[in-house]
């Protein structure tokens, strides 16, 4: 049974939020077991990747027979080839959610050096970010998505804070070595994180504003 | 004018190929430099760079465009998807090269506290996937494809090795905190550049075998 295009559309696009979701929940839930100490925030993150996995195959495949069976052009071929890259970028984003969980069992094996107070910052700051790319992809929302580019530099700064003073901790001796190395990734995987919330954005606008501007872009070159 | 439809699929296919080449010479010449301790080596990353992004535009927007236009089917239409998100991974792989550098620049500022060796053995590795990788996607080389994930395992016991000796260089306090820093994240884009070269290795595999072992899987699922 051939379904209508438009309502196989609207389960592409649940199934990527329900990927969204997912990435933010494991992101939000591997940092707030670091900061309460309780590894067992972390249960649910593997389960959660798990589903990302199978639904990135899932979308990538249905995406590919939409092309083919509707042959769409136009805004519906953008939003299958947005999709395509989105679905793409939440995968891996799902990966970098399980370096996290890995980089908070492991400094929970040992004593904290100091409070935390960046990173919680920090995985606040990009949670957010995905939330609103995704937010943007369902309303074809081009001012929230250009928020999310916005941010994207307040995460670089903070990494880069977090980078030094871990660095002048060490120095120090107060910081060691090894910990501070785990935080010094867990800021690096959370900027990655926040990395893909902008190529998603990015893929928003260019499905919101379409391919003429670009075509514009290639008569030119 | 409209092409040939196989003419503009050759054109992409040697537009990412072009991007290949860049990105392993990218690489190359950062840890080079590094090696060598000549800054010189460096100067053509940068071009390279900006070469890659206007490439990703472009690719992005042919396949794109000839998506539209020719409403490919099956093969030609699983190129088409692969290409999209080959393209992707290339530009992503650019930006590495320029972290590469950027790394390799800071440590070329102070003086070297051990000879490099694990380094620029793991960047031969991460080079030879990139290669491969495109290779596989030109010739349809499954096995070639294979390869390429086999070596991945090697790169991320590479990276794990170099970075417990250079943490135990540290507690030793023979590696000052900056540079090893900047030697790890080396050893940590490297890696990155590799899981993109698996990235690609597994959209060549899909290109080769087609949707229909996926089909296969979601019927299960």
């Amino acid at each position: 049974m051939i379904r209508p295009f438009v309502s196989e559309l609207g389960d592409l696009q649940n199934k990527i939020l329900e990927m969204g979701g997912l990435v933010e929940t494991s992101v939000h839930n591997s940092i707030r077991s670091l900061v309460e100490r309780d590894e067992s925030l972390m249960q649910g993150i593997w389960v959660a990747e798990a589903r990302i996995n199978q639904l990135d195959i899932e979308n990538d495949e249905m995406a590919t027979r939409l092309l083919a069976l509707y042959q769409p052009v136009a805004k519906d071929l953008r939003f299958l080839t947005a999709a395509i890259k989105i679905n793409s970028d939440l995968e891996r984003m799902g990966d970098l959610a399980i370096n996290l969980a890995q980089r908070s069992i492991s400094l929970l094996s040992r004593p904290p050096f100091r409070p935390l107070v960046d990173i919680p910052h920090m995985s606040k700051t990009v949670e957010l970010m995905v939330r609103k790319s995704l937010d943007a992809f369902v309303r074809r929302d081009a001012a929230l998505a250009e928020s999310v580019l916005l941010a994207d530099d307040e995460v670089d700064e903070l990494k880069d804070s977090i980078y030094l003073e871990l660095l002048d901790l060490m120095q120090q001796g107060v910081a060691p070595p090894g910990p501070a190395f785990d935080l010094i990734f867990i800021a690096h995987n959370l900027e990655r994180v926040a990395d893909h919330a902008t190529n998603i954005a990015e893929d928003v606008l260019f499905l919101i504003k379409g391919v003429d501007v670009r075509h514009h872009h290639l008569e030119q070159a």
